[in-house]
């Protein structure tokens, strides 16, 4: 399994944003919808061994945290406005402590970046996508893994210091310094051909 | 110099679109405005070594071929929406027979797929991306390279026919299927690791 997370260092935990405005009220939460896109899919079909988790750390309600798997998803499109909508109506349902359903393959929770840090570090190995880090295509991985990024911007010192506590293997993924949902290509290119 | 051409076989050609209905009333334009994005972004800064050529076949006033100069590029957003926009301009000025400057960077004119392809054969080389080619990896290649594709649709038998008269190395990116937007990251993480 492939697993990916992205943390939204503003991107809202409510639900009463506008569609046509995801990039800014709603705290670049078009990063993380592309993330979504870029996690998926396929030419003509979606990756079903794929989980992603989003880690919404702005808004009144922070944090929330909302979880994708592939093996279950529907009514997921490739174009930022209908994905926006998808994750609206998760931020709309109401939640205590467990994890509800919002739609298929959709999930949120009010887990926090190191809850579901320290829940990925006992199911997988970690890998901490960074610039300065090992370059992926030297490097052997187990297919069973969970990537780790920031959204727009960079770990925080305290994100940084909780994904570390775990030992992760620090990736890099070439020369250049891409967008987050570009990241999750080169990765999965990289898998593909390994046949992970 | 890097360059994409992606055919948009029924992607509007005229600016009467909804910019929230890109991926349907306006013809798929959606994959399109997605290749803008990979074409371009990095991660704090615009790829100014490429060039992206949007060939639209789609409404009542085709073909229009758009051309993105990522040197000449200003008001470039990484979102969905405000790339329609930008699109959206280009498709409502008047044009004749000479291509028109819509915005910093962003062209627009009456050529065809065939105009397209037959001009970029006489500046460089041509790749076809296409699921049964050579491996990218393997496959030497000068850095002033154009890369044609299809949408979500493969090129038409009438398209492949005229890019196959120009004799293009054929070329695949891995062992999966992709959206045409992630083919042009992986084209570009691979050339970025040849420092081209």
């Amino acid at each position: 399994m492939r697993r990916f997370l992205v943390t939204g260092h503003r991107a809202t935990t409510t639900g009463d944003f506008r569609l046509d405005d995801i990039a800014g009220g709603a705290g670049r939460l078009d990063v993380l919808v592309r993330c979504v896109n870029s996690a998926f899919f396929l030419s003509h079909s979606l990756r079903d061994d794929v989980e992603l988790y989003l880690v919404l750390q702005g808004g009144d309600d922070a944090p929330k945290t909302l979880r994708f798997i592939g093996s279950e998803l529907r009514y997921l499109n490739p174009d930022e406005r209908s994905t926006s909508s998808l994750i609206r109506n998760a931020l709309l349902r109401k939640i205590g402590e467990e994890e509800v359903r919002s739609s298929p393959g959709i999930y949120v929770s009010r887990r926090s970046f190191r809850q579901v840090v320290d829940m990925l570090a006992e199911i997988s190995e970690l890998a901490y996508l960074k610039e300065d880090g090992e370059d992926i295509r030297g490097l052997e991985v187990p297919c069973d893994i969970s990537f780790v990024l920031g959204d727009d911007r960079d770990l925080t010192p305290e994100e940084e210091e909780v994904l570390l506590s775990h030992h992760p293997r620090t990736v890099c993924l070439g020369p250049r310094s891409l967008h987050a949902d570009h990241c999750l290509i080169v990765v999965h290119n990289e898998l593909d051909r390994r046949q992970c």
